[in-house]
């Protein structure tokens, strides 16, 4: 196929885009393809003036003040329920700070308290997770006197059973971009006996996400992919409003008490999402998170979506037109309801080097996307400012970089 | 007294400080005096224009690149060694990030472990500890199979014993300013076969601090006070080298991975301080901490100390002469070795009012400190911003204030 073709679908794919004028929400220069966004998102040309006034007057001018003034002390809740109605939870429920990691690690346990764990002694942790879940539900077994289990995340719903006491799935896999079956696994564990908690650092912001729809328990995820947050924005929280009363956290900082400023020796746990709280929030991180979910304003998720797989649909052809037959697989679902919104291809090592070796030639010649070990390239599609001649020049290069690559 | 003498004295004491020129790094009115630096420290002048680099520069156009080329993966451990540079740690034993509460909750669980819980089962925790640490102390105790028995600082080193695992200290009473023998506590506790998590938040860049001599296992504290890092800046956790190769963390997040992008599904720590991170850290607020430890190029806490006693000495003095006798009561201790950098004043309610009424009168009148319930004024002293006439203006505003209240 001519090289003009694509790219000629691409102009007119762009022309429809309904969300085309997102990108000039977003500090990009034309010259870079950014398919990264699902590692870092883009920075949102929000953020530096905020954040501006966050140090200068907030800090520099009001100092302590802020902490009532400046809404800072609630900003944990306030930018969680921002978070929220990007993930289908109603307010009230999500609160943002910590890391991902370590929200994983308080939902986990909560969710074991909630069980008998007499009975109950079993974590299901999805085998393909991201590495940081699995470490953390095992140290939260280890505490609590249970163990782990992995299996894959597609078997998920069949093999929660009567020892389970929590499932703790990915969303969408990092690796792959599958996307998992939200409102089924949920539906069968919880048919089980056993808690969700899930994990939506990659479909948080990529695609809808109805957390009370679906009844899940738990869930938690990072804010810095397809919510712009910043470099380890900080992540979030939900915990089902049904189970708060019980929610009963292994991280009961002084954040999370019902009167922080009392000082009371003895905790007493706050009601609602404050109850997720730990310490002291990383402000001018939280506040940075703020200012970027600006972008999300008016932005509906069902477009998202649709643009997302128009991308990843389009990228996908773009590959078969101009990559040589055979040398890249994707490992990315067709099916649209098992994709997320990225494009993972499996690339072989070949005569000048393997996929990091790809990966590193891509990026010079302007096209981001990342590596993962051993032969995985990934390009990850934010539809709030990826065009459709991004995808296709990206797949141009990597047609180019290989042919290269063979004929060295 | 008259007015003019404490006021001459004033001038006098801050025409020989060797620390004042410190006080032009940061971004400070002279219409307010600002005492609360214990609770949030003031605005290093170089952080804004980092911050503004960090977000336009490293996130904006390099974007994931960044996490290589901007040293941003590696910044706990490098933004970590300031800090232990501030607190008597030799490079490589102290890590930023998380809150403070987290920390502790690290350390505490890692002490725990490194003893025969079945033998030493014993969490001892300073009975007035800043409470976030006796509800992290108490959920660690809870997780591992031991118990917390809450015991006066001042008798932490002959309440140790053969049941007690590790004694959770404070070096600096949030409250009242007292100080603890850091070195005496530390010596006893060890030989008494425990460990001691020392929680340096009133501390660390507020007087010498020699965790290493003193041989202290653990340190846990914030940067947002004495170290000027910002609202909610990152923590610290500090674990001596000795004990580093059988520091168990019960948050192994794949930042602690000895290879994290080898994504395995096995956890492996990492060697060293590294070994205490857990997720992605919060880079905006982290860098911001790191221009903020800039103040500290070229000063010797020997000095600080120094002008610390002198400042909080002055300030008591001019206490006694503004303020009408018997309305307030120091409850820091008046011997320097048992002082922190601040003073708290028992204020008993007035005809007027009580402490709370009197601190929000003095913040009208330009004079910040904070109020403690249920009677207690807390100014903090901050060598590197505070001045003499700051002290005197304080003790003078404080006595109108309290002149007033009492007449009305």
């Amino acid at each position: 196929m001519s090289e003009a073709v694509p790219a000629k679908e691409a102009a007119a794919l762009d022309a429809a885009d309904g969300l085309a004028a997102k990108r000039a929400g977003f500090d990009l220069d034309d010259g870079v393809v950014y398919l990264d966004g699902n590692s870092l998102g883009a920075l949102p040309r929000g953020v530096a003036g905020r954040l501006s006034d966050v140090v200068g007057r907030e800090w520099g001018r009001l100092r302590i003040r802020s902490w009532e003034e400046s809404g800072w002390w609630t900003a944990p809740e306030r930018v969680g329920d921002r978070i929220g109605g990007l993930i289908g939870a109603a307010p009230g429920q999500v609160v943002a700070g910590d890391s991902t990691s370590v929200n994983v690690f308080k939902a986990v346990v909560a969710a074991i308290r909630l069980t008998d764990t007499g009975v109950r002694d079993e974590v299901l942790v999805d085998a393909a997770t991201f590495p940081t879940d699995g470490y953390i539900a095992r140290s939260a077994a280890r505490m609590t006197g249970c163990r782990i289990r992995a299996v894959d995340a597609a078997d998920m719903a069949r093999e929660a059973g009567p020892r389970t006491a929590v499932a703790l799935v990915n969303h969408v896999d990092y690796r792959t971009g599958r996307l998992h079956d939200l409102p089924a696994v949920t539906a069968a564990v919880r048919a089980a006996g056993a808690r969700t908690v899930w994990d939506l650092c990659h479909s948080a912001g990529a695609l809808p996400v109805h957390l009370d729809a679906a009844g899940a328990d738990f869930a938690v995820g990072c804010t810095y992919k397809y919510l712009n947050g910043g470099p380890g924005a900080p992540a979030f929280l939900y915990v089902r409003r049904a189970l708060q009363d019980r929610f009963d956290s292994p991280l009961p900082g002084w954040n999370s008490h019902a009167d922080p400023f009392a000082m009371d020796p003895a905790y007493a746990p706050a009601d609602g999402a404050a109850r997720g709280r730990v310490g002291t929030p990383e402000i001018l991180s939280l506040l940075a998170l703020d200012a970027a979910l600006d972008v999300w304003d008016g932005v509906d998720l069902a477009a998202v979506r649709a643009k997302s797989l128009a991308l990843t649909d389009f990228f996908l052809r773009c590959v078969e037109a101009y990559v040589p037959r055979g040398r890249v697989e994707s490992v990315t679902p067709e099916a649209h309801g098992e994709r997320g919104s990225q494009v993972s291809l499996r690339c072989a090592a070949g005569p000048a080097g393997g996929a990091g070796d790809v990966m590193a030639e891509l990026i010079r010649r302007g096209v981001v996307g990342d590596f993962r070990r051993p032969d995985v390239l990934r390009f990850g599609f934010t539809p709030l400012y990826t065009r459709f001649a991004d995808a296709e020049r990206a797949a141009r290069v990597l047609g180019e970089v290989l042919e290269g690559m063979q004929g060295r």
